[in-house]
Parts: structure tokens; C-alpha cells; sequence
């Protein structure tokens, strides 16, 4: 059976206590023997959580926007390369069992809004839900964590919920 | 010169005044001469607008997320077929001079989000700013419009600006 | 009901002849009424059959590679941005009741694959068909035309056969 | 550093001879420490090449055309859904360092052609290069191998020469 894949969506460009707890998420998941998907890029949320799940020796997945391997994440064991920009971002949550979403901008609000388009739960972690957002919290299908131990315990729920964890 | 196009986003489903209210935008951007784009399927505010243009002798263009033109409104003069789900978002927008997006769920949400990524100013019919709009609605690339006059009136307004009017 | 959407392939590299080919073939088509579809940037066949379509008045929608209009054909009516690269080429396909292939290279060729692959004909113009392709050309699903006007025959009885024409 | 990934095309249907090509195939590919990169789906080529890889502990990775994974291979490590239809052959190609082709159709034809649109070595295994490839056998970028061992050696000599092995 597959292992069960976690989505790290988040900002190319993550201050330093963002960048911290996107490795601390991508340690956090490899220890939990699931794989990590992100948008493959070695910037901000993406490189961070590659890193750390690198590091704990877990299975890195990167799907790019780009052709080529160029800006890819050296921490990647493998790399999708779509040519699709942004078009990407639907990959990304299709591919994902349940999605983390960390800070991040326009890209990243467009992979939640795909994820709860796709009957995907959210986990927004370090970042509140927009008031539109909010009949998907109601629901169960955006949840809250305040840190990466506490986005990890939740993806194991909504995991083990759906008999893929 | 190409003619301008403006994009209408909103809702595959839409209650009878949201549909009166696309129909009546639909035929205000053919009386300005405009190309009218949508997502092209026969249902809610895509069939509305799209039936609102053609009835001014607009020119219609629907990009379908389809591989067939079996779900597509009769009243398109151009159907491009994409066979990409939800993906076909985003060719909407980069394919828009500007956008309309009038009530709607998340794909609706999806295109403002990518629309204002990709830079191109997105016009809110009949639909309050998010808090997560709200930055570009101070920057003015998130407008507000109660009707479709309104939208139209600030739609030529963007268009003027950009040259492409 | 929507005009006959003819697709026209072929080289963004064109030598003079064909270049003059496939300006003829674009006023043919608009001559019959039908919309001209291409890959829509300023180059080879995708700039010799739009200006040939322009200037007969006909209607020509350009599907491009790019996420901007930056190498559009200035004779496009509709210009879509798909920001897909050589992933537009599927677009190209799925949106023409029939193909006119012109010389052309590597991308010219997965057109017609994936033409045939979409149960498209596919009129060969000015170029044989490949071994490959002759179990195709056997059952009629390519066709071959010496000229531009014989193209132009062909795609008419395809369109007559198909109710779209 | 990453793994060299091996992109595996054929034919969705595949006979007995065929499919048990394809599973050695797979076999050698993994015992070479490559990643197998495929279309997912649990048919014909993909599902042997799959299933050979992973009984000989490798690493499978499948690009699917859906939007889920119910029609995936058993035999995935990693599952794309990529929701793109036939667009996914293009991922495939991006997305291997080099490219085998088995028998197959037109989709297998399509991905040969995005090969060497996109400047990677492709090496026919059990096929004959048309005569539209016989320009790029000529100039090395199209090989020939009449058995997977022999195939896995030609792909060998190529990594080895990007310096990607």
C-alpha cells in the first residue's frame, strides 16, 4: 500500500520563524513515515520542509512549475517537472492526501481554495481562517494548529479517518 | 487592435437575480464593444452572461474545462475545449484584460486569487472584499461594484488606463 | 450555432512558400465562414494563416504557449493565454472540428497525434503521411492535400459529414 | 543528490510478451538504483514496468491523467494526479532524465515526440523508429535496443554521459 502523502503548502518567501517551523513540519512527517509533497522550488516553505523531512529521512516529492530542474530543492527525491506555472498548484492538491498550510501568499490561498474545492481537509497552520473560510472550519474541513506537533497530530486524525494513514 | 476581453467569473449555480444580474452584465460588455470570456458551460452565471452578449451582439468566448463542447452554453462564438478540470481557471484569467467576478464559490474564488497573482484587476459584482482582498483593495486592484453599470463603468476605467480600451 | 472551428498546425519556422501556403489557406477559410484556430504567436504558420484569415475577414482565435500576449500574431481576434507551453498543443486539438497540418517540426507532429488520438481528421497539406500514420490514412482519418484550395475541399466534406459545417 | 528517473512509455494495452518486457524492464531499472517514472495508470505497460520495479525494491513514481487515484497501479510509491487527461505526457517527458519506449499507440507516439522536443535521449525497446524519427536516430538522440537488458545498458550510457547517473 502507498504511503500516505502530506501536502506543505506555503509562502516562496518564509521569514525565519517560518522557515524554522516548515523544517520542524517536514521532520515531523518523515517521522511519521509519510511522504512530502510540496511545490518543489529551493525557496521558502518549500526548501524548509524539504529539508527537514530530508533530514529525518523521509521521501520528498516536488512538483515544480518550471521545465527544467533548475530552481529545484536539492533536499527532493523526486521531482515532477510540469512547465505548467502556477497550473501546478491543482497537482499539488489532487496528489495530497490532507494538505498543511503554512504562511504564504496568493499561491498558497489558492491551493486551500483548491484543496476544500477538491474534498481535501486543510490544516492551516500558523495562520487563522479568512472569514471565508469559515463554513469549512464549521465543517471540519479546515482545521486550526497553533504548531507543526500540533498540525502533525491532526493530519494523523484526519489520516487515520480516512483508513490511509 | 484586439478587441479588450473581459472575463466573467461566478458561479455554476446562481439563484434567478444573480442570473438576471449576469445577463444584464453579459449584454452591457457587448454594447461596449468588448469580447466577453467565461468558463463556458451551459449553467449559472456562464450561460447567463454568455446569453447576454449574444443577445447584443457581443462576442462570446468559453474555455471549458471539458475535452467536448457536450456541457457548453449554445451562445458562444468560440468554445476552447481544455480538457483541464479546474485548471482551465487560470487560462481564464491570464486570458482576461480584466475580470468580473461576480457571486460564486470556490472556483469562482480560485480566479479572483489567481487573477490578482497574475496581476489584473478584479472587479467584485455584487460581492463584499474578503479580509484576505482587502490589502488589494486598497491598492485598487480589488474593486467594487453594486451593479452591473457599475461594473461596466469601472471595468472601461480599467481598460482606459491599460491602453487596451 | 456555433461556426466550424478549422485548426491549422504547422512550423513556427516557415520557408517562403510555405509561408505564402498557409497565408492562402487562412483566407480560404475565412472565405467559407469557418473560424481559423492556431497556436497564435508571430511566427511561421501560426503568422501566415492568421494574417491570410484577417485580411479575408474571417475570425482567428490564437491559443498560445505563453502566459502573455507578448508574442501574440497581431491578426488574432481572441488571443487565450494558457501559460502551458507545448501543453497547449492538446488545446489546439480538442477545440478544431478538423486539422490542417502544414509543414512543420516536432511540435506540428504531436498535434497530429493527438489529433488522431481525439478521433480528429487530420488533412495533411503539402506533407505525406508517415509510415506511422497510414493505418490512419487507410480508414480516413487522414487525408492528404496537395494545395491549400484542396485542403480546404477536404475540410468542407469532413465538416458536411460531422453536421458542423 | 537525486536518483537518475527513468520514464517508462507503452501502451495502455499491452500483450503477454509485451507485458513481460515491460516487468523485467522495471526490474533492471530499479536493480540500476533508478527511479521509475511511468503513467500510473494500472494497465498494459504501466502496470508490468510498475510491478517489476517494485518486486526488485525500487522506487516507482506514476504521472496519472485523473483526478484521483482509483485507477492507479497497486505498484506506486508515489501517485501524481494530475487531472490533465493526455496533457500528463508532457509531465512524464519533463520529468525523466531519459525515456524508453515500449509498444504502444498514439499516446506513446505523443511522448516520444515531447522527448525530443525537449532534448532527451529516447531508446525504443522492441520498436522500429519511424521514418520521422530516423533523423534524430541518426544524430544519437533515438536509439534502438531489441531486449530490456540491452535497453537498461543504452540508458546507462546516457545518464552516465549527463552525469546524471
Amino acid at each position: 500500500m502507498r504511503k500516505s502523502v502530506v501536502g506543505v503548502m506555503g509562502g516562496s518567501k518564509a521569514s525565519e520563524s517560518v522557515h524554522a517551523m516548515a523544517r520542524e513540519l517536514g521532520r515531523l512527517i518523515a517521522q511519521h513515515g509519510w511522504v512530502l509533497l510540496n511545490g518543489g522550488r529551493n525557496q521558502g516553505v518549500m526548501a524548509a520542509s524539504a529539508k527537514g523531512a530530508r533530514e529525518a529521512g523521509g521521501l520528498v516529492v516536488g512538483v515544480l512549475p518550471d521545465k527544467s530542474d533548475k530552481q529545484a530543492s536539492p533536499d527532493l527525491d523526486v521531482a515532477i517537472m510540469t512547465g505548467l506555472g502556477d497550473g501546478r498548484n491543482l497537482i499539488n492538491v489532487l496528489s495530497s492526501d490532507v494538505v498543511i498550510a503554512c504562511p504564504g501568499a496568493l499561491g498558497t490561498l489558492s491551493e486551500i481554495i483548491y484543496a476544500l474545492k477538491h474534498q481535501k481537509t486543510v490544516i492551516l497552520l500558523a495562520r487563522e481562517p479568512d472569514p471565508s473560510l469559515e463554513r469549512y472550519a464549521r465543517k471540519g474541513q479546515v482545521l486550526v494548529a497553533r504548531d507543526p506537533a500540533e498540525a502533525v497530530t491532526r493530519a494523523a486524525a484526519v489520516l487515520a479517518e480516512q483508513g490511509s494513514a
